[in-house]
């Protein structure tokens, strides 16, 4: 790619192109210093102001980070949480083995209302009792990369919260339960505007687009006996799915 | 939530979470038209320009839009494309039974290289004959969701592009090669900003958000038979996985 002077589009507009393609082709590889302002101007024959605000957009696109003192730097690759595997099982918690190591944000009984039925995407019956809401945050390397909420029916599971809280293990929890473990699943996977709880719980700004996964899980018996919420930030986070066929 | 005339936040903004919260919770639903300005500045007092500016900036974010000589309306959601079942052969040609309906826009002979190995992250062997590339767009509705690029070996496939190109059928390509379908495959699914290209090809603004996949497929006998590297307008589609356990 060349600079043509004689364009319409802007000449810093054109620049920023040309520093992208350094970038994806690894000339000016990720984490690395790029070449001075002025090293640039005299390169490619450019004023100051010109190669100043491309690399100011290219800052603000989150591109290019300034070092203090140091210069101009291609922004590293987000370390991204590899979830190995993934599937409408992967944060269950009937489905885990163990569930010590989950610090748990809250732990809540919701009231069967027409409301909660509708927020997620159930029937409404009178008979039902509402179910248990835990959530918790997914971390990597200290950082926040999403949130988990998983819902229990409390008719399948009466005492399911208070017996997190009191630090039951999950072979106590679940003993005579079997009958209601999660064996099919189904998950929806997409990509939406932050709310402003989202946003701020993730440290992102409002409404930019996070992934997230609604995965519901039934039991041998066809009864619904997990939902599963998972929100990621989609710079931190990347799925691995596996398949056989025959 | 009540607007707060005496906080530092300014009266727009504060208007801005309102109407936010008040699409969240339906009270202006999806789709619908909200009260006029001249409403909201009496029901809420608040002046003329904070109510233009909050408007105005819920329209450039893309959660209210103007109609016309009728007025402002709640942005209808998104049509998704439902993608069901997905998994690591979903786009696979070798899966396929019929690719019959499949409009490809490329097919091409990718000459064996070490940038093209680096490219797809595959250790570079002199002895590689290359990769057939096809190209095709995932549309929805007459919409563009995505795009889809499937690579092949040529060592295993040596005519699979110009079979396609004459217009072969599968049962015909993959005669006498089912020992090269594909039996195992990985899938990474992550988010990252479009390049111009992308951007372009699905008429999203530069380096914002896409979805993508990167699936790579084994025979039986454990060689790499195909790649698929899938790319989503992530307002334009969901993807839904199932699993079964035991």
């Amino acid at each position: 790619m060349k600079l043509d002077k004689r364009s319409n589009i802007p000449l810093y507009s054109q620049l920023k192109d040309l520093i992208l393609e350094r970038i994806a082709s690894d000339i000016y590889p990720a984490g690395q210093q790029i070449p001075s302002e002025l090293t640039l101007c005299e390169e490619l024959t450019l004023s100051r102001p010109t190669v100043r605000q491309a690399i100011a957009e290219l800052v603000s696109e989150g591109v290019l980070v300034i070092q203090k003192g140091k210069g101009t730097f291609v922004a590293a690759e987000p370390e991204r949480l590899e979830i190995r595997n993934f599937n409408p099982f992967t944060y269950s918690l009937l489905a885990s083995k163990s569930i010590a190591d989950i610090e748990f944000s809250t732990v809540e009984k919701l009231k069967n209302s027409e409301a909660l039925a509708s927020s997620l995407g159930l029937p409404y019956l009178e008979s039902q009792a509402g179910f248990w809401a835990m959530t918790w945050i997914i971390r990597n390397r200290g950082l926040e990369v999403g949130q988990c909420r998983s819902l229990i029916p409390v008719s399948l599971f009466p005492d399911f919260g208070d017996q997190i809280k009191s630090s039951k293990t999950m072979l106590d929890i679940l003993a005579n339960k079997y009958a209601y473990l999660p064996s099919k699943g189904q998950c929806q996977l997409a990509v939406r505007p932050a709310s402003n709880d989202e946003a701020a719980l993730l440290d992102v700004t409002r409404r930019s687009p996070i992934l997230f996964a609604d995965c519901r899980l039934a039991s041998r018996s066809e009864h619904l006996c997990e939902i599963v919420h998972v929100i990621w930030r989609p710079d931190r986070v990347a799925l691995n799915l596996e398949a056989g066929r025959s």
